[in-house]
Parts: structure tokens; C-alpha cells; sequence
């Protein structure tokens, strides 16, 4: 059930402030049974301190067994059914990349492939190249091709065989369907429009049409001289976190993945000073802008990135590097802080997996809480119990005093 | 909301193996306040030294207050929301008690009646025969209808005043309304079709025909001389779980309401050796069967049998000797083994209830957990949290390598 339309009416405008801290994928597991699990590893002195005085519990941030991608993960955060609230394939591919991408805009996501001398798919992933030959083959086909039938073309490299196409231009049309054929010895699929607008037949055409100019383009090439194209889609127009939840709220990110999720929902996005995950540079754009919202989403990516590699030790070096951070944080006094992941990147799986994420709460209100730590098996314990990533914000919102009251 | 057409999208095949054993309602209460369990009185050092290796939680079968009965409770083990993948009265019961039931066929649900000189219904059941006197009465209605306007009639014993009558031929239809008033002193009701289609006039005709014909047969009879119908159903078509999860799964169980619902989900039903519950013909079985299937639903009955009977010291003991079977089953090494129930079936109340049951599982990629036995109150520490029960399919696959990431 989609809540929002719900939490819209109850929510109001108050001074009081939100910092939620987002630890990419900072759940985890234990490297043999019985062992600690990266949290549990980290010497968190700081983290350990805000635990005793705050109340704990469990987020399964999507739905049991799932292992939530970035989007899902994310959204539901936001308070966001992320059943309900989709992101195509290319809209997603086109966010997390961070290509200017905008409402009217036709995403797609591209796959470079090897076509054989019948125009059969020979490879469906051109051997998957380097980035760097993906890039070689993208400067190629921005040079040779800007503009087909009046809708402007913009090429993006995503990463070894994956790139983006930003279509842009009047009356384009998410509902067209993909030309991948998903095997081999096939040809590429005729792009199809899936209804009978205006707007899908010509979105389909110049698909068509593109397919055909980029193999005209790349037919000198021995590996990449084809493209199956997947996921066609519009920009999402989802409620902004202003008009659900009254909110004035702004992303403190340094990837675009994350830039671009926060800004589907409305937040606007603080220019970071640094390179990577830039945490000093994070804090410093809280600390300059924290008069000027009453919302803060606050993301740390190398929780998550450490998990991917497998890399434990790195990963609990991560989460003390963010414990260290923890003081200039505090020294701001949100009114409610949390702090939990969009999912957990266990080391020992390098994914994403389905696991509940700690969550731990500080603000007023709170009960008193068993937990002492802010790990798994501690959060585990927590006066919070077991919640769904969707039902964060409106408990920030309660402790925030920016909820009112259901029913009479 | 369904979550079938999302899991079905996530589900991939692969040769791990899922056991899933449920005991039938062996969630208990204590005797008297403080007092333990059948669970937690049962001497059960198998699964002690299973649990401490394992992640425990507790499953809500099906929502919060409701008793489940055995469709809805299993359906939801099976990850088919009970709220939606509905069994009508009549399907239940002819799958109760193992009538052939075919697609295409209506199952309908009997009360044999006491009506008056006037046709008035007097008693809607009959002064609650004996499964004797039903089955008298049954093989009167037997040797006297067997068609009825070119439609195969069957009768079959239930028990006490319940019958059951499965009609097969050509255009049948489950959208006829019962023909039980659900009161004395007036006359049964005709059975009406609820469409204007040929198949719901025509099952209507039937039915009322067969009401006339049962009178007729019966007229001599001092008590049973009427019948009502009600829960007239179709077989319904359920997705299978080769579909949606691509398992190839197999049932192991001794009752006929058990193996008709795992045929209704698409398992294949194993022959079991031996009387009753047959405990040993069903490990047999597994072990037999272990390499041709990569999903069993193993269940056992007696835990329910002796609750309803409010027989706690034999609960427990139906309890322990699952106990001293379960090496034979961990000696199989499934990657993936849950232990739970379908719904509890507390000795004081001796029928089903709604209390979550112990959901026991063991398997990789597990968090450390607090809980060190196989009861409810040592479930309510786990590390898995508290969960529905038709969360507990996505779970599993989960941990069995067979459930990708939801969205990028």
C-alpha cells in the first residue's frame, strides 16, 4: 500500500532538523560462524557512545530475500514503495552515471555487441570491453552522430560493454520495447512502439533508425559493430519530498548514482569539495549549508564499495573512518539523526545481499534500549524491533515533531 | 500485494537444494503462566544443536489474531498470499479427503439435513450423524445417482453431517450461489447461477436436480432425508512453483489435504510407505527421492493432531521423535533447511491458533543469533526477526543462491 498520499496530509512544517546518514551497504556478515561482522570488527568508539544514548533496530530495507539494488535501496529510505516507484533501466543507468538527463528526455541503456556478416548477434556483450575501448567506440559515434529525424543524440559511456543514449526532443515516448533479443544467432529486435500514440511510433523510429546509423558507423570495427538497446525510459515524475512530507531537504553525495536519486525525489543536490567519496568535504557542505534545510541525506559510498571488493578489513576501516567523522556531526544537533544503509554488502558474498541493515535513531522520545552497539546483532535487540525500509521516514518525521496525529 | 510476478522475475535455477519441513501446528502456549511450551518441554537435543548453528525467528502465517486453517496457513508457507490465492469450502474439503478432482471438474461441499413434512429445513445438520451413518447414507446416494443430465456425479463421506459431491462434464461452472439458507423453519434455497453464462445455468440446474434426487432417494430416511450445498468450486489454478520460483519440487506428506495443496502449487506428490503419519516411509522417501528434486516440502501431522486433542504430553512427544529423525535429514545436507510451522496448535486451546510459530533456519550466508533452542520463546530472540509467513519463500531462496537483486 502506497503511504504516501497518507503521510502527505498528516505531515507539517516545524524548525526542527533531520540529518539521515546513509552508509552504503554497511550491513554485513561474519567471515566464518560466530565471528564478527564488519561493524561488530570496527572499533567505533564514537558509534558505540551515540548507541547507548540512542534506540536501535532492524530495517529490511525492500522485502525479505531481497537484495536491494541502489535504486530500490534508496528510495524506500525515502520513504518511497519501491514497488510502486519504479526506475527504468535507462533512467537508472542515465542517473547513476550522471548524464544530463532531464524531464522529456528518453533514456536508453545500450549494450555493445558483435554482430556477424548476416547481421546475426553473434556476442550480445562485445566481448566485454575495456572501458577505456568503450570509450573509444562512444567518441566515435558522438563525432558521427548528433541529431536523427529532429531528436538530439547523446552518447554516454557506462562501463565495458554498457553505454547510454539521452534522446531528446518534442513528443518522445517511454512506451517503445527493447531491440535485445536476449540470445544469439538472432538478429537485433525492431524497436516496437507499445502503444498507438504519436509519441511511441516516433520514439521507435528513431530507435530503429539509430541502430541502423550505428552500425553504418562502427561496420570498420572487428568486435564492437552493433547495439541491442534495453530498458527505454523516461525521466520518473515522482512526488518530491517537499510536497510529501514538507520538507526542505538536500543530498550531501559524491557519486551520481546518488545525486540523481535524491534530485527524482526533490532534494537538491550540495556540491562536495573533493575527490571520491570526499567524507571531509561532505562534512564541510553540511556544516556550511545547515541553516538552509531542515532535511539532510547524507551518503558514504566505500561501506558499500569495500563490501563489493570482499574486502573486510577495508570495509571496517571504512566504518571507522565515518566513527571518526561522528563528533562534527553531532556538534550540529540535529533534532533527529539516524544513521543505516539502503542495504547490506556483506564481504564474504562481494554483493548487495538481502539482509536487514542495523538502524540506530537518535533523538527525543526515545525508549530505553538494550542494544550498546551499533551492530547487526546488537541492533538486533533494539527498542526499535524489526522495520521496512519505507517506514523510516515516517518515524523521523514522528521523533522530528513533524507528524501529526491519524484520525481523530 | 502479489509479490509473485516480482519473485518470479528474480527466481533463477540452480542445483542448490531447499528442505522445508513443516510440523503441523507446532506452535504451543505453556499449561499454565510461566510454565513451558510443548516445544520448550520436549527433550530435543537434535534441534538444540541445530538451532545453536542456525538463524531463528518468528512466522505470522498468515496476519496477526487469525487462525489459520490448513489452506490459507500452507498456501502462505508457499509464498502465495492466503488473501488472494483463494480455495473455496468445496475444493478444500474434496482435497481434504483425497477425492479425485480434476480441472474443469466442481467440488461441492454437502450438510446432510432433517427437513419436515413440508420441506422446511429442521435440523441443518442432521443431529450430527457418525462418519458410520454418513457413510450409509453416502453409499445409498452412491448406488443411486451417478449422472445426472449428462454429468458424472460423485458422492464422498466427509465426516458427521459433511459430504462431499464432485460433478465432471462438459461446461461446469464454480458461479452458482449455496443452497444452505443458514437457517431452520424454511425450505433449502435453489442453487442460482451468479452469471448469465451457459456453464453457471447449467451447474445450477444440476445441483438443484441433484437436491430433488437426494430427497427422493433419501425419503425413507428417519433424520438424513435432505442435503444443502455450499462453497460450490472449481479446482483452482494457482501459478506453480516451477513457474514463479523455477524449482522442480516434490511433497512429502501422508495426509490427502496436504498432498492437495502441494499439487495445487505444482509439486510432485511421492509415494510414502506405511500406516498414518508414517514418519520413517517419509524420510525413506526424501532419501530416495534426494537427487531427483532440488525443493521438498517434508510434513509431518501428529504435532497438530495431539494439540487439537489437547493432549500435551503426547505434542510433546510427537515433538521428540521428529527430534531423533532429524539426523537422518541433516545427513542429506540440504543447502538450504527451514523448520516451521503452518500455524500453532496450542494443547490448552486444542485447535488452531494465531500465534507466530518458530521458524528454524540453517544454511550459509547466516548472522550470529541469540536463540539456542527450537521454542517460541528462544524464536522471539533470533537473528531472523519476526516475519510473515509468506515472506519465508523469498527468504529461502535467498539463501539458497536462487533469488537475484531486485533493480539496479
Amino acid at each position: 500500500m502506497d503511504m504516501l498520499p497518507i503521510i502527505k496530509e498528516l505531515s507539517q512544517k516545524t524548525p526542527s532538523k533531520i540529518l539521515l546518514v546513509v552508509l552504503d551497504g554497511v550491513g554485513g556478515l561474519p567471515q566464518t560462524p560466530g565471528g564478527p561482522t564488519e561493524l561488530a570488527a570496527a572499533h567505533t568508539p564514537n558509534l558505540d557512545a551515540l548507541a547507548q544514548k540512542s534506540a536501535l533496530g532492524l530495517l529490511t530495507p525492500v522485502y525479505p530475500g531481497m537484495a536491494p539494488g541502489s535504486g530500490p535501496g534508496h528510495l524506500s529510505l525515502f520513504g518511497y514503495d519501491p514497488f510502486k516507484y519504479l526506475v527504468g533501466r535507462g533512467a537508472l543507468s542515465a542517473i547513476g552515471i550522471g548524464a544530463e538527463f532531464k524531464d522529456g528526455d528518453v533514456a536508453v541503456r545500450g549494450n555493445f555487441a558483435t554482430l556477424d556478416a548476416a547481421g546475426l548477434v553473434k556476442d550480445r556483450r562485445a566481448g566485454r570491453p575495456s572501458d577505456a575501448e568503450n570509450r573509444r567506440v562512444v567518441d566515435r559515434l558522438k563525432a558521427a552522430i548528433q541529431e536523427l529525424e529532429g531528436v538530439q543524440v547523446s552518447f554516454y559511456t557506462e562501463s565495458e560493454h554498457r553505454f547510454v543514449v539521452i534522446l531528446r526532443g518534442e513528443g518522445l515516448s517511454e512506451q517503445v520495447s527493447d531491440t535485445d533479443p536476449q540470445k544469439t544467432g538472432v538478429p537485433p529486435l525492431q524497436a516496437e512502439p507499445k502503444t498507438a500514440s504519436d509519441e511511441s511510433q516516433r520514439t521507435a523510429r528513431v530507435l530503429n533508425r539509430l541502430s541502423e546509423r550505428i552500425r553504418e558507423v562502427l561496420a570498420d570495427e572487428p568486435q564492437i559493430n552493433g547495439a541491442l538497446f534495453r530498458g527505454i525510459s523516461e525521466r520518473p515524475r515522482f512526488p518530491l519530498l517537499s510536497e510529501v512530507y514538507h520538507l526542505t531537504p538536500a543530498c550531501i553525495a559524491s557519486y551520481p548514482m546518488y545525486k540523481g536519486l535524491a534530485s527524482l525525489v526533490g532534494m537538491e543536490v550540495l556540491q562536495v569539495e573533493g575527490v571520491e567519496d570526499a567524507p571531509e568535504g561532505k562534512v564541510k557542505a553540511l556544516q556550511e549549508n545547515w541553516a538552509r534545510y531542515d532535511f539532510f541525506y547524507l551518503h558514504f559510498k566505500k561501506t558499500d564499495s569495500t563490501g563489493e571488493d570482499g574486502n573486510f578489513e577495508e570495509k571496517v576501516h571504512k566504518i571507522e573512518l565515518f566513527d571518526q567523522l561522528l563528533p562534527e556531526l553531532l556538534a550540529l544537533k540535529p533534532d533527529v539523526l539516524a544513521i543505516t544503509g539502503d542495504h547490506s554488502t556483506p564481504s564474504v558474498l562481494k554483493a548487495h545481499s538481502w539482509h536487514p541493515v542495523p538502524l540506530l535513531l537518535h533523538g527525543p522520545y526515545l525508549r530505553n534500549d538494550a542494544a550498546r552497539r551499533f551492530t547487526e546483532d546488537e541492533a538486533a535487540k533494539g527498542s526499535l524491533g524489526h522495520l521496512r525500509g519505507v517506514e523510516l521516514m515516517p518515524l523521523l518525521l514522528a521523533h522530528a515533531g513533524k507528524l501529526q496525529k491519524y484520525g481523530a
